[in-house]
């Protein structure tokens, strides 16, 4: 599986910001930045054997869990920045995957934590990571790397009316035939107004994954200011009322 | 302004298909398209002396009007491809910029068509573009390239019942304070169902801007097929009734 002792167990990437994927303040918008890193963690696990790829001839698919992410800024139109993404553990059930996001200077300007499980894309059952492949999984773990941002936190929304409903179009839906992780990301930071915006600074935001957004479904959006500058929301869908996802949001006013 | 006679008349521009990128089907998404289309553009613009950064100096800006896109097939999740443009005439209102997307192997897979103004950004009014800089706009002209697509057509919608309604958001918003160009048509692509497109493959985009959305507007959008597989699109603004946009899709049975 790890044919090359070469490849460095930290993944380095470098990007350039797109101009349409910036958002009225000329950053990069936090769900462009999600699919950079969900891009990165792609091409290191399949530099590293364990990628989608490998893990489909074994039927298996990796299922990302949760998310968060902490910066001081985004990158603006034009500029180049760098993702460096590595392992930090590897659990029976899941696996952490942190990142550092480094500015054009080579500086930090953000990190991310993710946690990810595998499962069997027939069975939808979990693969237990630490037997895959003779537990080699593990041989890709950097323990001491710093990511010195909180793990993804406890939400719970307590509100009963939703703050917006939307529905799962064609430009949601991914390769996969599910609402695109990143889409997720877009409509809860939809919730908040321009005005919000010019006045406020996402410094944290978190999503945990719960349910599979498919065509069609209708989706309510509930959101709560649950302490001052600290939102959280919860996407429910329509009917079965069952949690699609959760998530956070921390700004701080500018 | 034209500072370097080196530079070729024709733009080529070497892209990959991002897995984010692409719908459910796996190929790239005919909005990623655009905006690859108006990166190039840009990239053509400025390169020659006759980007926004350049514009800005005189407070003049790009305004695209209409474009038309036609395709064979588009490229799949990391395949790579080429845009390359050229300007194809100058007018005094109008120009027209002209485009060709190869595959992996060189050979073309679809062209498009675009027409833009330049305006003023102070006063909103129309820039005669013979006259700018001299009249050394026309020296980029390349006549003599085809480009074998239809021109835009004349679009015409007279249903009355909207066939949904969207707001726009703050996802929605680009740089400039207004829809971005892709999203016009992601809202229009959205009219379609997962089902709509699984049976039909789409052979021809157009679309014409007519107002800039801003956000929290609401915008009814009407679909009408004029004709067995070409749909009209016009998107109007709530309250104003005012056309923001007109687009024609053209598809064909799988």
């Amino acid at each position: 599986m790890y044919q090359n002792t070469d490849v460095p167990l930290v993944g380095s990437y470098h990007l350039t910001v797109d101009p349409f994927d910036v958002d009225f303040s000329g950053r990069l918008t936090i769900g462009q930045l999600g699919n950079h890193l969900l891009n990165a963690a792609g091409f290191h696990a399949n530099e590293r054997g364990f990628g989608i790829s490998r893990l489909n001839e074994d039927d298996n698919t990796w299922v990302l869990s949760r998310v968060a992410i902490e910066f001081t800024e985004l990158p603006r139109e034009y500029q180049h920045f760098t993702v460096e993404t590595w392992v930090e553990a590897v659990m029976r059930m899941f696996t952490c995957r942190n990142f550092c996001i480094k500015d054009q200077m080579g500086n930090p300007i953000g990190y991310a934590r993710t946690i990810w499980a595998m499962i069997n894309r027939q069975s939808r059952k979990p693969v237990d990571l630490t037997t895959i492949d003779d537990g080699r999984l593990a041989e890709w773990v950097v323990p001491d790397r710093e990511c010195p941002i909180a793990p993804p936190s406890k939400i719970k929304v307590s509100v009963s009316e939703p703050a917006d409903t939307v529905r799962v179009k064609y430009s949601d839906i991914d390769i996969n035939g599910h609402m695109n992780s990143c889409r997720y990301i877009e409509h809860i930071l939809d919730l908040f107004s321009l005005r919000f915006y010019r006045e406020h600074r996402i410094k944290r935001f978190e999503i945990a994954y719960m349910a599979e957004c498919l065509h069609g479904d209708f989706l309510h959006l509930y959101k709560e200011e649950t302490s001052p500058g600290t939102y959280e929301i919860e996407i429910r869908k329509d009917g079965t009322n069952e949690i699609a996802c959760r998530s956070l949001v921390e700004v701080q006013s500018l």
